[in-house]
């Protein structure tokens, strides 16, 4: 396995890319691979361990090459949230359209080593959680912009999505936050401050709401979410699949029945305690696999070589 | 992930562990985490790639660190099989007991790193396929005695064995091969040659079978096999796993209705063609999980540590 770190600044080694790239001699002469690029979670204000190496691992399982990239965040060394009872002072660094350029510039960097790693640069998916969901749908509402390419590079679509209980309606969560509990209308307060820099105007709050840019560009999209999510609720996961529904792209949404926010792969893996198992929902990880091998089978000759040689040898 | 290649002996890069460490600061903060070492099959004449680094991942993203072990084997450059219709010069080299001397070597080498790579030396596994499952089940017969640790050092009990389609049974396979296919018989013929040095006597037979050697310290064991596998016949599997059961030993064992020998984990990730995937055999990985779990289970405390501080904090 290829486990590198490439930094998308120079020096500045809070935004990288970690390869996890397959590596094996044997395998590898079959062809280039598929690959998926995951973003965790943490609210636009830190990138989450718990959504980064086991969910890049469980897709290098499956045959694909994966990277995990840290984008700008507010906190990029915090792995818990900033206090968020009082507002938090405004950093430029990690605000829209930054961490959606970044995942152009992830893009890029694959595809620039894709020889070398052996990608399939026509097959690279993008799976995200949370916040790293929200990125991952702009990525797929705005890969083919001046938003994400500033006219800088030639695009590159997104081969599909997969998205774990994604932010994607800040119009929609303005509404929901009305009657949510009040840490959580505290916690996007904050999150918001991070994200848009007090810049929420209508015009805002719709440019962020990939659910409400989904055009025949959008990449076909996996999604999962749990119906008892009070952080991030289910009604954006359902918003998005509507709009799919309605564009005709291609998709798949599981909704289960029970589970609270940010689950990832929902079992020991990816868990620090108890409370982020859930054996139900940990089945999402089996039906991304069976959806992704419609677009991301590796194409196998019939038979292994040494059978072609061994009948070869008996004419 | 931590991925290093240490050499077991200093300059002969053909014999080597090779991490795949899990790495994520947030995660590792629970605790120490099993292992499972894997030693690729490849009839002692090589290592192959396709039971090496896939399985590995595999047992990576069930949350354990996984290790790979090339043991010393005929041609460790090797990755088809030598002209198996004349007799192969000898080569002391890889000769038993070295094969599963290194065993014991790799698992010194996890539990002298384990404080480094987190790794709860207690509960390392060992997994191998073919010749790998007889270098693993040789492994867990011997692990405790001279033939392994020359008396140097002090023993290493595996808690568990994995073993896909294992060689378990010499004296079995002598019976075997009188009515095999040609091939086969000369396959074996070479093969025993590489491992054996060609002392093929009733002795040396009988103690490079682990069935014959199951004591009360022979470990819990996960066994699968296919019963259409011609080259190492499922009658090896079932040899073992009676002799596990008149012992008393857990085990489970999986033998699949049909399908070839040497799929590892019978899907795209480990084959180079559609004639290694058996979309049904590839279960036993799930079915390895949840044995595993029984014994491998992290411990986790309740709740997440913000929920913990929230708490706090209302008080």
């Amino acid at each position: 396995m290829i486990t590198k770190e490439l930094y998308l600044y120079d020096g500045n080694p809070d935004v990288r890319l970690t390869t996890y790239c397959l590596d094996s001699p044997e395998l590898m002469a079959v062809g280039p691979r598929p690959a998926v690029l995951v973003l965790p979670g943490g609210g636009y204000f830190s990138c989450s361990d718990r959504e980064a190496e086991p969910v890049a691992l469980a897709f290098a399982t499956m045959g694909y090459h994966a990277f995990v990239l840290r984008y700008s965040v507010y906190d990029p060394k915090g792995s818990v949230f900033p206090d968020i009872t009082k507002d938090i002072p405004l950093k430029e660094a990690c605000q829209h359209p930054r961490p959606v350029r970044e995942v152009g510039m992830a893009m890029r960097l694959i595809r620039d080593h894709a020889e070398a790693w052996k990608v399939d640069a026509d097959r690279i998916a993008v799976c995200g959680f949370s916040a790293g969901g929200h990125n991952a749908a702009m990525y797929g509402a705005y890969w083919n912009t001046d938003l994400v390419t500033e006219g800088k590079f030639e695009p590159i679509r997104p081969a599909a999505l997969i998205l774990g209980y994604p932010l994607i309606d800040y119009v929609l969560m303005r509404d929901l936050l009305k009657t949510a509990a009040p840490m959580d209308q505290a916690f996007f307060r904050q999150s918001n401050r991070a994200f848009l820099g007090g810049r929420e105007d209508d015009a805002k709050l719709d440019e962020v709401s990939p659910a409400r840019h989904v055009t025949k560009d959008f990449p076909p999209t996996f999604l999962f979410a749990t119906t008892t999510d009070t952080m991030v609720p289910p009604q954006h996961s359902l918003a998005l699949a509507m709009a799919l529904q309605n564009a005709k792209i291609p998709y798949e949404l599981h909704l289960y029945e029970g589970g609270p926010h940010g689950l990832s792969l929902a079992d020991q893996a990816s868990a620090t305690s108890e409370w982020e198992t859930e054996p139900r929902v940990a089945g999402w990880i089996q039906d991304a696999k069976t959806w992704l091998l419609k677009r991301f089978a590796i194409r196998l000759p019939k038979e292994p070589a040494w059978i072609a040689m061994a009948q070869g040898e008996k004419q």
